[in-house]
């Protein structure tokens, strides 16, 4: 009989895949491969459904002996009749060691797909989703932060956000999964989340944590992407020129008029505002008494005359 | 000099107080008043801004010597001249021990206004905000769940939702405010995540935890209005009877489906559908393919028939 875990995870690639749009199914699928039970489970699964599925190991150089490491996984990989090719990069230093062996990765498993539809499938699972949200909750930028990883953004497929890391371990068959010891290294902060927040929040609320992080994050995203949809629409009703006519965005509600500033700051060389950077700008529409806006990094002023905010100072 | 945290409870009182409708302004406020830090700063401040304002002390008497302690809080704020009331309550038992403690409180604030415009002032923080948002998270019910309390919802004004607990603590001036045993009892659920999860969050995050859950919380409650109220329109417009027509459901957006469809289901006796419930529900609008519907508890079925949406069943 099957294993209840195995099963869960090729049901879940099977719906995955069979969501993608018909020009990237009909491609030959890359599963990224680190040797651990994620990305081993999701690679049997995918090669159970996709035949001309083939692995990507991405050699970061980070650890000792990490080539080693990656030439024997594709090794015993081929074994299997599975194609399996490394991939070495070099990581730079830019926003953290975290970030930066992400962007070269990313980098990297786009680079080895096959055809330009191809997508590459990755390996993160229900409780990767719950630290991601836990992560976002500390940024305090609201549903975008907290709205964790989508299963599909063209051309990263992550179809086991809704399975748990336990079942991915069941599902490895007889590969022996790799531990990587960043994942039990606590200067990574989402080793502390995994490892220490998590657990004692179950245990706090009574379990079912991680599931209901998942489930908040689902919504969220859908609730931003309503929003934002409906932002759009504002924007370009709104638009004159560079500038936004204040009428038009004090007939939406605040949550609506917050995302067509924050979009429209971004257009305007001012990328990432604060929250009170964005009420500061939001009270020349809705509480409008004359006031100067907010100075926004960048020496960049946002002001309202005649009816009008723009964006004024050095770019 | 006055200290900086009396400073910073006393503007937040007053810009609370300012964004009322003017009926309620004008009417005599009530502060509940447990003896706490929160609510002792809460009450001289609003003292000083509203002489009239009087102090309301609940008696749970769920802990020995309640009684005499809330007579004791009275008569010592009788005597600075402030106007103090104490309040007997009985505990029920539903809903758990915090949740009965608390609606007998309120019903006994509510009772206690001088007038039917009259507000009642709650000391509730920022840290209780953030620690609210990590209750709901475990419910894992969205924006909703974690949209934290508002500052105000007639009768029930929070002034203090945007100040720290430290300033509190600043701003009891020489009153000695009396440290709630059950703050320190970790059966309560509130507690763990005030002492342990939140601390260990803090940390893995590095700091600035608690301000960002209710800068999130405040976005999310916009969110979630903005989609509410979206949600309305569509319900109106979709509504034929009892019935909901699913062309017009299928033109909006799924976070604006999930919003008709829950307020629908509570209107048809379906007062809390699962999010595996809403999703089924939602499948019969977005992947419609003649499916049956979800059953909801008490035996109710969601049924699509002739492009209608209908709850069949013993209600």
């Amino acid at each position: 009989m099957a294993d209840p875990g195995r099963l869960r995870v090729e049901g879940a690639v099977r719906a995955a895949l069979s969501r993608l749009p018909a020009a990237v199914r009909a491609a030959p699928p890359v599963v990224a491969c680190s040797g651990g039970a994620d990305s081993l489970a999701l690679l049997l699964a995918t090669r159970a459904l996709r035949p001309e599925a083939c692995a990507v190991i991405v050699d970061h150089g980070l650890q000792e002996g990490s080539a080693e490491r990656s030439a024997e996984l594709a090794a015993t990989l081929r074994g299997r009749g599975i194609a399996a090719e490394v991939r070495t990069v070099v990581v730079g230093a830019d926003g953290g060691p975290e970030a930066a062996a992400r962007q070269a990765r990313y980098a990297a498993l786009a680079a080895a797909r096959p055809s330009a539809d191809s997508p590459v499938l990755l390996g993160h699972t229900l409780d990767d989703q719950a630290e991601t949200v836990l992560l976002g909750l500390g940024r305090g930028s609201g549903a975008r932060s907290i709205a964790g990883m989508r299963e599909w953004t063209a051309p990263w497929l992550r179809p086991l956000l809704g399975v748990r890391r336990a079942d991915t371990r069941a599902a490895c068959a007889d590969l022996v999964p790799w531990e990587d010891p960043h994942n039990a290294d606590p200067r990574f902060t989402r080793v502390r989340l995994r490892h220490e927040v998590l657990p004692l929040l179950e245990a706090a609320l009574g379990g079912g944590v991680a599931g209901a992080l998942a489930r908040t994050a689902a919504q969220l995203r859908e609730d931003d992407e309503a929003l934002t949809a409906w932002a759009d629409r504002v924007r370009a009703e709104a638009a004159e020129g560079s500038a936004l006519r204040a009428s038009v965005l004090a007939a939406v509600p605040a949550a609506v008029r917050r995302r067509v500033l924050r979009d429209w700051l971004a257009a305007a060389g001012a990328p990432a505002p604060t929250d009170a950077h964005l009420r500061a700008a939001d009270a020349l529409v809705a509480e409008w008494r004359g006031q100067g806006g907010p100075r926004l990094p960048g020496g960049l002023d946002v002001v309202r005359r005649d009816g009008r905010l723009t964006v004024q100072g050095a770019i």
